[in-house]
């Protein structure tokens, strides 16, 4: 018996072994691929890597420059902790840190300062314990400062720099005569580190916050429209076909809306960041919240996107030749609103006004249709003859069912024909069974045919509720769409979009080019 | 003329100076408002304030104590530095921190010496180069390879500090004979600060990430049974209070699924760091997974929940007369569902597995009886008289209306006696005279009446149609409540929950019992 053990825990050692090796074996070819992925995803994180790189090299010449070296000394170290911790992706971002540093440090040196003064002036035990308390008072201040929502938001990591510079400074104090000096010299350092983060952020291939904001907000306008006009083709056409692709990361529905539904953190990180960004535009405020804002109302839409998904994958549906017959309208509804989100997207896009064809007469007449249709006919939402008579069917069929159901439990392929009552009972006493059995506990949840399933399906609603819940959800996505126009019309009135010039529908490389402008511009200016 | 000007800038400025002053004097009452606030939604926050404080002060005596000191010396600053940025709110982030600070250090510390060695074998110059190359190698990589979204996830911290030490540790070993005493030393010092953490954050009144994790999925069951209960019974009853309040934070039905939406981000945080966090139990594997998965299940829950709320505020309504045939069987529905929701929440709250009367007969019979109801009232699905009569009052009062448009457009007020076509070319004529006169571009979003408002609210689909996407939406939660629960019994299998015992519906304070139980187990060790 021991044996057979010893040899079992050999083979799995083995074959663990085996695993591990093949994994290693791999892994080469998966790391240069992701490599090859990040950067091909977003080329800018080269330039960005290969910035801080750059100015690592740069803040380290301090150091291993000669007549640097003797004017500064020992404390360039801060100057390169600076770069590693400043330097982020975005130039807003790398602003709100290098600003937030400069800050926490000037006002932490001043207060260590002040401390030092009075501490001065005691004796050696009690300055101790001076020193001491204030490192406690001021500690557990500021931590709790932390959790204020407004500080949290804007001035999180300039209360960490205060904290640690005043801790720094006060307890090094006590060491050292002269406490100026490590004041004067910290900060000295940082400046020059945080120096070295702005010149490479804002004037070396600068990247920014708001411009990642403003092509994101265009982007979440193009996965809605795409995801609406896949969601109502799915529903009409191959039914078959969604049911076995499920939710994937490669369904295009669920690809086009997923962007928009989490996006609330980053939109707000990144407008807090592009608000420490210098303004592109010397005639109007650039309305970084209305960002904010047009994020939110297009969050609500996707959910509206969400609920007429759900349509498909629901448990009850609307036979397709139901469907087929409402087909056309549907489609051509949603190809409007997709149009006008495409439109809105293109609109933000090239920073101009929306065209005022955007809500066209087709779109009216679409809705017009598909309420005619609805209105032709009345008798799909009544329960059909067809229906009653499956009805008997199943009715039938599940007498036979309970009749067997006291010998064996093999209900799993007659399920479909089942009556709720002897389906709920059904599941009631398997149920009980599982729970006498108690090591069958995995096996439960396979065993357990879904009650609310067997409910749902089981209810003869007329037939065509299922596919009126679905056409209220369409019109209710022209609803949403209007709330959407008008937060883009209010973006533009912000932000001073250009007024529409008929003809605007087809340029798109505007945008390339004002980047390349910025980029002409300035570098000229960084490297001398 | 002039010195009109210079009195309204003297007025503006006074003006401002008043407001500026009110605000002045407002602000401390406002700030203790704030730090009275803060203390109460979450008492733990004023303990973690006290226990950064006490470690800060702990840590400062390795300066202040004159046998530590000479122990140490100068580089105590580093253990300073470790216990600011290390100490975080919950033990797992602490653990998180402090084992990436530690292992960042190490890495680079090795890696610096290796360095080092090479380069001391060169000339000076060539030394020089050989470090600032060496620097913008490793600095370049390790940028780029944060942007890997595994590094990013799990190892970002660690990577910035091995970039940090790294640079320290070679750029100042330029200047430094001894290389191996500087990596040494700053290792030493980080590992003191590193254990003061440590000791506070696992031993000194807990916070687990796990705990809140564990916590926050209760409440957010909780609050979708709230929410999905106030908004059905607010389709049924006062609907015009509900127009009134809209989108408000204090309504409860936003208020309930509001913290599910955006969930996403903070849930896969707070698993992240409760996965570094030692296990409670010893039998089982906590499953923070299936938290983040469960998580997800009640965001597509939610998003059911929003598009039943949307059906409250659309703009097509099912008349109140009609909506009362149906008010007992969904609000029976509505009360299961919530009721289900809420045994969901008591089983995670109180770590058992839930009742196996979770879906009991009586969400099989309201079903039942809202199916019933529908396929009594058969009429309502088709266009009524009374709606074909409205709409032959709004057709003769289109026209009437259509002969005065061309003498003036104070179209408002009359808006909602209008049919499609004249609202929607009364709508393009009034953009039309807005693109003319374009400095009334702020008006125009007043002046516009909605097109998609008036064209959707004109359809006369059948009276039921809204109600039937409500009903529909409505089975459809029952759907999504099937997964939900399917999630928690999966949750309930991996955490080895208990079993459930008839009676436990009542029971709530065990997870404070067992809270209790740790920390009174904890303390005695960390303080000696």
């Amino acid at each position: 018996m021991e044996l057979v053990m010893t040899m079992v825990a050999k083979e799995s050692l083995k074959k663990n072994m085996k695993v591990f090796s093949e994994k290693l074996k791999r892994f080469p070819g998966l790391f240069w691929q992701t490599v090859w992925r990040v950067g091909r995803d977003d080329p800018r994180r080269v330039v960005h890597a290969l910035k801080v790189g750059l100015s690592l090299t740069l803040v380290s010449l301090l150091y291993l420059l000669e007549p640097l070296f003797k004017g500064i000394g020992q404390n360039a170290i801060w100057a390169v902790m600076t770069v590693v911790v400043v330097l982020e992706f975005t130039a807003g971002a790398t602003l709100c840190k290098g600003l937030n540093r400069g800050l926490g440090t000037l006002v932490a040196g001043s207060l260590a300062f002040f401390i030092g003064y009075i501490a001065e002036k005691t004796g050696h035990v009690f300055r101790a314990v001076f020193i001491g308390a204030a490192v406690f008072v001021i500690g557990t201040a500021t931590t709790y400062m932390r959790f204020f929502p407004y500080i949290k938001r804007n001035y999180d990591y300039g209360v960490v720099i205060f904290l640690l510079t005043f801790n720094l400074i006060t307890v090094s104090s006590y060491r050292v005569s002269n406490v100026l000096k490590i004041a004067h010299e910290r900060f000295y350092t940082i400046a020059i580190g945080c120096g070295i983060c702005l010149v490479m952020t804002l004037f070396i291939f600068p990247i920014w916050s708001g411009e990642d904001l403003h092509n994101s907000t265009a982007i979440k306008l193009e996965g809605l429209a795409k995801s609406i006009e896949a969601c109502v083709s799915a529903y009409f056409n191959d039914v078959e076909k969604e049911t076995t692709q499920d939710k994937s990361s490669e369904d295009p529905i669920y690809k086009g809306y997923k962007a928009v539904l989490d996006s609330k953190s980053q939109d707000e990180t990144l407008a807090l960041h592009a608000s420490w960004e210098p303004r592109h535009s010397r005639h109007c405020r650039y309305p970084w919240q209305q960002y904010v804002k047009l994020g939110a109302v297009l969050r609500h839409f996707g959910y509206t996107v969400v609920a007429l998904h759900g349509c498909l994958q629901s448990e009850i549906q609307t036979p397709q030749h139901c469907r087929i017959l409402f087909k056309d309208p549907c489609i051509r509804v949603t190809n409007e609103v997709s149009k006008a989100l495409m439109e809105l997207a293109n609109s933000i896009r090239n920073r101009r006004h929306c065209s005022p064809e955007i809500l066209s007469d087709n779109l009216h007449e679409a809705l017009q249709d598909l309420n005619n249709a609805i209105k032709s006919q009345p008798r799909l939402f009544l329960g059909s003859n067809k229906n009653q008579a499956t009805n008997m069917l199943a009715l039938a069929a599940a007498q036979a069912n309970s009749s067997q159901k006291h010998e064996k439990y093999n209900g799993v392929s007659l399920s479909s024909f089942k009556t709720d009552n002897s389906a709920l009972l059904e599941w009631k006493s398997k149920r009980m069974i599982n729970e006498h059995s108690k090591s069958e506990v995995a096996e439960r949840k396979v065993l357990r045919p879904q009650l609310s399933k067997i409910a749902i399906t089981s209810l003869e609603f007329s037939e065509a509720l299922p596919f009126a819940a679905f056409a209220s959800l369409l019109v209710e996505t022209v609803a949403r769409l209007d709330n959407i126009i008008e937060e883009v019309e209010e973006l533009g009135r912000i932000a001073c979009f250009k007024e529409f010039k008929p003809g605007d529908e087809v340029i798109v490389n505007i945008k390339t080019q004002k980047l390349d402008v910025t980029l002409n511009h300035f570098p000229s200016q960084g490297t001398e």
